[in-house]
């Protein structure tokens, strides 16, 4: 048993089981990718890795399985491996490359199934007897003890909340997990908050909504983050890099790869090294542009190439942010009901108004963006409000927002 | 200039005039007055002070008027003394004796122009050339900045919820004050909040929502509470105490009166000092007994005769706790609306769905309580249910929560 | 098992013991101490009291005990009820009574043998099979396990380390307990430090070196104490106080006392109240008046008639102050030795430098007041002066100090 | 005016100037080069970048010039540049690589007189009228102001200390920077602590103290470290790196090069990103082998060989550090003394018992570490003991130490 020193969550005991898997070489990659991609461009202490983050998931999954009884002793060890190994299927700079990865790879971030078969990991779980299908299935959340994980509201989202706010300095990330994780239990096969628990499951929801807008989505690093993909697609059409291979690289390596380009690839690069960034063109919410703009979402390139045809500029210098409507899972999480006698589920947003909101305030929150160099800014930003005038479906528009 | 150590702001500048005030008897007795009331029978480390709490809202009050052109260095001092003296009109235990108090005497806890004109506060005053009409004036929030002290969004709230989680220990109420103060303006007059602002101040909005049934109406310090204002009624209807005398005691002042009564007071009091609380007999929300129950706010007497006669026991032995109808000034906050070249001004609730939603989510958390000695549970809640029952205007009625 | 809320530790477990015995009178007493006496004049939120500090030490006593194989559970339990009421012998403001109570009454704060064998406690002890004999051994640290909460380095000393710097916000009194507790045994009958809990162990000696002048010994604080002990002892001898019921009252009924007399005991405590405190005349360390001052320790009343004799004035308007000398305990705790296969032990001076110099440190932070009302500072300061050139029995002298 | 968020001082302005420089390729390459080298291989938190703690000393050098009256607003703003610049002449790893890059290019890390002289950083200078000479005095503390960037005591240390525990999660590191801050003035030219700020004072050398082995000379950390210079060594003797190259790269940048090459120095790079590190064979203090073995310290080369005979192995597999004596330059560092009407100034060591026992406690924790490959722990181990076992020049030696 050692003990690991953690700055949010105080001493972390590491096991027989966690000390092997950490020191197997795709848990040490971890070590090397940013858990929030390039939000360190807005908040610069924002360095933190998905490594101690896969460590602290561990120790609040840990919690959470001491206080319930009818989980095994070997379950506990799948569900501790698992907590620890969520991640190891991220690719560089976690979400940033995820989408990318996942439509050239087909496998998401938390499809890992093939990484727990192969090398030293098999070897570990196999000497203390864990089952890596057992493992993989609790990671995406398909068990029941996979909840605890993966589900509406998770260990993992705890742990990043609280960890996120640490590093950022941003207050609002301050959510009882504590007192959270002590109201969960299961209750027939399901994962479930008391009734005591219900002010702390509406503080991190609430915690969620207000640290998406100033942290997760914050314009700089969606700009920044736009200007890496945009990077990466370029070096995959050019066979300069595969998909498969980014997938198992590192923040560095994959800089490396970018800044090696000659061409298009290598200039965001340099851009994104200086912090030269794109600057806002447009960026507007939904009660501009309405929700049928996310029609554009699967096909955003051809969009850049007309509205670069108005303002008479290259389309690389034209980037579309269109990110996905907000999809508030956490709102179905189950409470049981506080009426006596009466063990009846109601879903979050039937115990909570508040909850109930929340799809409704993250929609305020969305923003879609068209980024250009600052010295295309007006006449790009001219000319993408006069394309999405033209296809306006509604009539209570107004794209004058910055 | 003197340094305070604070532990909620760090250090605190005290110039001259602050410190000839604080050095007052009525500052002083702050030091005597809790800041939560009772409510360290819940959380035992809540003995702060309404004396910390008032130079805590003297620092932020001048942080914000720092960043305020147009406010004269006069006007800047009577705004500070204003904050450091806007509680001296707190009788004991905060909030506990307020409704009693007013009820007396026709002063609330913000009447203080009658404080302002006597003794060392008035030369102190005097002697700097403060006017203490004005101060009056700022108290209340009568004046243009006086909104900083009293008004929807105030940096009275900020300094309470930020050191009321300090000293409970309740992580919900971090709200980003300093970046709030920042983002705070007067335009048009009126104390506005800049758009960069806004998620601020949801967050100071929501974090007040959380510590609501939490903190502030947790039923047991809740109980406490109405324990103690009965036992004070019963004293000042035997005149045992006097009201006014009342409004300048300090928290051991009014429990040595109450200890030192023969009858119920003093029985009441020991259970205080022993933790003997009264009991839950009944304790249900708006979908149990509708809104309608509020009538009855003016005058529970009645209603508790009632309940203790068909449960057949002393009425002394039933407290009925009825709070008022939640009432969420915040949402009427102005905010600076995000259009370009565009300077009208939303409320909070227009700009948030966050925040539209919260007058309907205190409602949820809204409890009234039948409280009763613990031999008496049964027959109380049971009376109190056929009570309510029996009066109930709607049909949606359900009496069986706790 | 009941969880409640510390601003410390978090939240903290209370079994069905520690629940019985905290709703006892004599516990419930200590929410009305204040932990650091009257240095919430200096330090504004130093309002925290004994109760939370007991139920602090229970919480470290309980994880300390958890990694020790060899204690059973009643003896853990017996442990955990000694931590709970370890302070419930002190009198009213802790400290500051407690020399006039161990004088009048021969019992000091850790001799609690009447207290646990009376009462409802007496009862619960019963009804549990706990041994009040042994628990008050282990309070006064006279058993093995005693250790623990009372001896050279203890759990005591942790909590109080930590707490006082939360509420007056000294950061100076941030010690790694986590890691201590951690690394600490019983090794042959004896609490030890392992070899890796030197570094923690030395962060313990020197916050509390550092809180010593900053916090403790603070001339304010030790001005108001030495007033307020200097009533009380003119109350008991006009006998208006009875030191027995002393040692039962808490902070708020000593003050009401205090107020109630017409003399120079009520003269003081309306001082108090009104912050006009005593000023210092003299304020020197033992490079000014060397260690033999402390001879008049014992009897300093005749030292403040000779000096009010020279300045000419009343003796009542005279305070002087002489702490005992610094001894530092916690420099014979014992760490096991790092050289490998060889157990012996060291005491932690012998270990460490830092350790070793620290008597003579606290030798440099010592000071001796002579105070006096602000009208006879000048006179009072000379005529000091002038006593102690006299009685000087060194040459190294300097009196000039403040 | 820009404000940024930094999670150890809160919000941070930015003023034109500075946002300038924090745009240019030598500032944004800082984001890319860690505090703490490879802390993080022990302190999974400590990721933080001389970027962020860039930002902050010049936030602290802002604080203390503010109250400081003689200082004109130019030389303001000469020493905010020179705060923010500190920093830019470290290479990657920041410390690992000080040693070589100064061997083999003769610049120190804070020799940055060229850079100052080039390309962005240059213009941006010129157009604010801030002079380049003068910026790298005060970065080197050879100017007056200066002193408050480098010298005894110092904003440098105060902002790292605080931001390492931070980021470790250690809360050695707890200086009350503030209050030190405040109670720094310019006497007589030079940069003093007035008596207040003793205490603060203290805490700043006993926190840099016990971070220094919890920390800074951790073994896992240094042996890490070893193996990293060994193999950039490696590298410049085959030409495979150039030293001034070295000076201007990221880590990544250096771990790219180490991986990419196929000897030594490759496989050192795959055992740090597997984190197969080498182990201490002997880590013994000077009570083992005396300060003489300093004299090994520039040619530890040769011994290596000489050890890697005894033991039979590749000297490759045997890596030896002596760390330099400690020197604990805050003892000179300036105190006003406290007593009256007395300028005169006293050095720390003179003014406090603890300081003056540092540099001797600091030699208590220094340590020699030979480590080796896992396989060769014993052999090494028994061949390094017989080595200094007949080289040793005192008596009292032992090495059985671990």
């Amino acid at each position: 048993m050692k003990v690991i020193r953690d700055p949010v969550h105080g001493y972390i005991e590491l096991d027989e089981i966690a000390l092997s898997l950490i020191d197997t070489p795709s848990m040490q990659r971890l070590r090397r990718i940013n858990q929030l991609g390039l939000s360190n461009l807005v908040y610069p202490g924002a360095n933190h890795t998905r490594f101690e983050h896969s460590i602290g998931v561990m120790h609040l999954a840990t919690v959470l399985t001491s206080q319930i009884n009818s989980v095994t002793v070997n379950e506990k060890n799948e569900l501790r491996a698992a907590a620890l190994l969520h991640d190891i299927g991220h690719g560089p700079l976690s979400h940033v490359t995820e989408n990318i990865i996942s439509r050239y790879t087909r496998k998401k971030h938390d499809d890992v199934k093939d990484i727990l078969k192969r090398g030293e990991i098999s070897d570990i779980l196999d000497e203390h007897s864990l089952n890596p299908a057992n493992i993989a299935k609790h990671i995406k959340g398909e068990s029941a003890i996979g909840k605890i994980l993966s589900s509406e509201i998770d260990v993992d989202r705890m742990d990043y909340l609280v960890r996120d706010a640490h590093y950022t300095g941003v207050a609002f990330g301050l959510v009882d997990h504590v007192r959270l994780i002590h109201e969960m239990q299961f209750y027939e096969n399901k994962l479930v908050v008391t009734p005591g628990g219900l002010k702390a499951a509406e503080s991190l929801l609430v915690s969620r909504f207000l640290m998406h807008p100033s942290v997760y989505y914050h314009h700089v690093s969606r700009i920044a983050e736009t200007m890496c993909t945009r990077a990466i697609e370029y070096l995959i059409k050019n066979r300069a890099l595969d998909p498969f291979e980014l997938r198992d690289m590192d923040d560095a390596r994959l800089f490396e790869t970018m800044r090696a380009d000659e061409g298009y690839a290598g200039e965001l690069a340099q851009r994104l090294d200086e912090r030269r960034l794109y600057k806002r063109a447009l960026y507007v919410g939904f009660n501009s542009v309405g929700e049928s703009v996310l029609r554009y979402r699967g096909n955003v390139g051809r969009v850049e190439v007309e509205i670069a045809e108005i303002a008479g500029i290259e389309p690389e210098s034209i980037l579309i942010d269109i990110p996905k409507a907000p999809d508030i899972a956490e709102m179905k999480a189950l409470i049981k009901n506080d009426v006596k006698n009466d063990d009846q589920m109601l879903r979050l947003d039937e115990a909570s108004h508040v909850v109930a909101t929340l799809e409704l305030a993250h929609k305020d929150n969305w923003r879609m963006g068209v980024y250009t160099p600052k010295e295309h800014r007006d006449a790009v930003g001219k000319a993408a409000r006069e394309f999405f005038e033209a296809k306006k479906t509604t009539k209570q528009f107004r794209l004058n927002e910055l």
